[in-house]
């Protein structure tokens, strides 16, 4: 059987991850080039067999290349979804792919019959939340009436980020919509959102929230509630509670260690993984097995643009929901988009 | 130092829980009359020193009454109310005061000066609720950003009881409005609630709903988020997360007991305590101990009409909102109540 | 139907526990009679319709009385035991009946056929290892083959008590002795037990040890493993884990509250219950049940004279191996009885 | 830098483990020739930069090998540590050295000033147990008094395994003996250790035991209770419990998911991963890492000669000790061996 050949482009934290991932565990898949404007350096030298370019549309043209992995910085997604449709090479893109809508939406029109594509959605494939996902569809809780959603980071990201990020629906809580959607299997037709500021007032100055809460309505009235931060003291939050008419899921955080210490003051445990390529390593691992599975044997593409698409609409809804003091119905994103698109 | 001469209107569950509270924990205390329609039969026979009676306007005045304990049916709250303020006993009643928030402010209103009037918010006198308190009070976890309570019920009540409950707003989640102020510290000024029927079609029949979610903005902006549910299959959730700048306290539920048992098919522990007697029978013993204490030391009074007000405001608030499909003020409910009161 | 009168003979904290209990719950049992050096005093004033003395075999004579509850120090418990007997009087012991095994075994054989005799080894009736109890013998967890017993005090008693106690496995461990024959419904053959003074020289001084290790083996060949330290700073240590073929059981700790505080240094929960009357609050109630109930009912007595010989046969074979360094068989505790007795 | 040069001797489940560990974690090592008696086959082909061979002799002996990993069958281990030495090669070598404590020491003696040697002790170095080593050692719970090791596999291996393993406290509890020494950082002096058939009698007609409880005495009077069963039907349950005179720490099994499930019938968790590879994987990775180290940056080996030594004593002195029915004194293994070797 021959052989996926994968170029990669953007050798930052997460390009790196999928690099080693498929090296040491997808006998079938193979690297052969990578894109960055730094060359490579020495990831370059340990890795000969492998073609290095500074120019990712130079790699992406390449024969020996049939799928590509944009791990580059979102502003350059759009061009380089659409240079590889051309190019007829599937795609692995990190999310977003835009921070536009529309955008979002005609590049997933441009891929559809032309090329696989799938959407860096990673926490779908967190086993722990995979676990909670599997257990609803065997109707371990009956139906699903409440999820409520837990994520909050470990700290502000830099205030430039924060800046270029689209603002925390779309960059951060755009994982928890996405998340919703998956286990709820359901979609989305009203977003209520509050948000304020009140880990450092720089946020502000940038135009974003630093804190939010965000009711969802899905489409046979059940919800969703998601509560965000970018500042949690004790480390990345990361929960998930789904009730049901059966019974109730909880997933909880997974720990640095399963240490208990009893002393004089209480009873203390270890904190929760707070480097989020530490919590999400297996996620990473997994959606690329499921990448590469879905190119060499034809299975279903387990995130797609279709789910960028509800997922940035709901981002958008949840913007405008903060903005106007009332629900959004999701069906007013769609119309703007139309209109404006 | 004379005894705090109490009487007791109302021999039902709760009526009785008070009564043997008195007479087990509080010496300072007695019961020296109880009325009830029934007239307390064998309960009567075991205590023939106290008096008995089948009508409460005749307990209410005797002279060997300090302060009356309401734990009759909401409907007779409000008159029975009226009549120890006339006749200068204190009072302990059971919550609502009345479903009308007028009448609930005219009470109040009436008792100011007059005597002292505590509202039985059990639920703020569960010592796991009172020790969160007390540590968000220490500072313990730095200002609060979100509250978080989870309240279901272990099953639906009779449809019946539903009817005049005054809606699930009103009758059960008024404890967790209640919880989120006392949490908080702080007054709400917007809510925003949606609810549904997924339990039982005849929920909506008898014109309520079993399933909702309200999201409480307070006054700095800060957020109280409360998922009720009339009917948990595992039993009576009752939990609490509070998360700020400086950690996050969770309050969780309490089992049945502590076992754990390991099989092939996992690891298994006891459901939640699921009758609300078991579940909250120290907060029973614990508010009323705090109005004995109030009463006989002149401490402050930890449960008022204005908690009776605010609280049955905020529940005002969430019906007309799920009604509107918008957030709603609770200047516009204040609003409304002086215009129609 | 007649209630049960009942003489109370001691009146320190144990007995006045008993006293309120069945004051509070049992209606079918009255304390009509109370003996204790000091007279009563203030309890006496409270509850004047009980007999109150400072003689106890003047109590114990009375012929309102069917049946006594010795919680006396425990060299009184013999005699008491005796003239109970004599008296025809059924009779609840707080545990020990006595430091000799000889004397156990009298006073044992002189009830048997004569009166009822219940022993109060109360950590039976806690309900978390009740619910242990049951499990194991519906076969939760198949044929149990180790039980592992940790029981660990809060801190030393003074050191007067602990030169009177019999040392640290009669007055302490032989709650766990008592409770590894309770779980596993067999007899034990052999024990081996280590001692050490690691907390306070003063316990070497006493004559006694404040930390032990004890094997306890089986007539079937399967293990008890009992730990014992006379302070855990933590508080009040007290879990059982059961293994069978099966699985396994877990009884954890009961902690002060369910309050779980995330602050930058880790996960905090509140301490084990460190009080024994707080821990075993629901145990004496459930043994003073279980008494009434087996006098009133005829119901089996659920601990034993025979239960006390057992015991206190294991904790003199745990002081023998300790002193000998070697593992010693039941069998010769007994023969030595013989012997000697 | 130069790269050390690994030999890797049988490529069985754990030398695969430790193959894959050095390729993508310890850039600064590589493994350059592998023997396994059936050649390498698919493995070989995928990894042509590496020397294979049938005989571990001629791979041993090759120029480019700084270090070998003897991960052969433990019969082979003596003659392939004896021939390492020779050839000054430095030795990792999976416990154990051999059943033999007399050739145990021989070999020790041998390495020692010629070669460094370090045995897989790996649970030593599983994360969560390295950090209850490093809590005692900063003073977390001030002496430890206690140690408490849970050790139970999730099934019988096959009998003709346990036929040659050396037996359950040679072959199984040896880890928990290396676990306690490591905890305590002390020696033993005095083992009591009792056994028996429960699993299967198969066990026993192949001369061994299924389930053990022992008992080890540290030099200071302190103590390590061990209980070992070859079959717990939740899986492979490796817990550890320390106990000192400022507090206790718990070291818990690790889960297969952090999913927990509500429904009418509990709480349930998923058990405890029950693959050893699964559960030690990180261990595996973190002793070569310490290996490597040690080699190269001259850094403390972490597992000597000395550990395997005292391990191989205290199981040969449980062995004796369940044989006898007494405790035996370490010493006693001692004069035997120097008698005997």
């Amino acid at each position: 059987m021959k052989k996926l050949n994968i170029a990669l482009l953007g050798l930052g934290r997460i390009g790196k991850i999928h690099f080693r991932n498929i090296a040491q565990y997808f006998p079938m898949a193979t690297v052969t080039a990578v894109a960055d404007p730094l060359g490579g350096g020495a990831f370059a030298q340990q890795n000969k067999q492998v073609f290095f370019s500074t120019d990712p549309y130079e790699v992406i043209c390449r024969s020996d290349v049939d799928a590509v992995l944009i791990c580059t910085p979102t502003s350059s997604h759009a061009e380089l979804i659409e240079e590889a449709i051309r190019q007829k090479k599937h795609i692995f893109c990190e999310k977003p792919m835009d921070l536009s809508l529309e955008r979002t939406e005609a590049l997933t029109a441009m891929a559809k019959g032309n090329v696989k594509l799938m959407i860096g959605f990673n926490r779908r494939f967190d086993p722990d939340f995979m676990q909670a996902y599997q257990s609803v569809r065997e109707g371990k809780i009956g139906d699903v009436q409440i999820v409520k959603i837990t994520s909050r980071d470990p700290g502000l990201p830099p205030i430039d980020y924060i800046r270029n990020s689209g603002g925390l629906f779309m960059d951060m809580a755009i994982h928890d919509f996405d998340m919703a959607r998956y286990i709820m299997k359901k979609e989305v037709v009203e977003v209520f959102a509050k948000g304020l500021v009140v880990i450092d007032p720089a946020v502000a100055d940038a135009g974003d929230i630093d804190t939010a809460i965000t009711t969802l309505t899905f489409e046979d009235g059940s919800y969703a509630i998601i509560d965000n931060s970018r500042k949690a003291v004790y480390g990345y939050d990361q929960r998930l509670e789904i009730f049901g008419s059966g019974g109730m899921i909880q997933v909880e955080n997974n720990l640095h260690n399963r240490n208990v210490l009893y002393n004089e003051s209480g009873i203390h445990q270890a904190l929760p993984l707070d480097f989020f390529m530490d919590r999400y390593s297996r996620s990473y691992l997994k959606e690329m097995e499921l990448f590469i599975d879905a190119l060499t044997n034809g299975t279903h593409m387990p995130a797609t643009g279709t789910d960028a698409i509800q997922a940035t609409m709901i981002a958008a809804a949840a913007k405008l929901s903060m903005e106007t003091g009332g629900p959004v119905r999701l069906e007013e994103i769609k119309r703007k988009s139309v209109l404006t698109g």
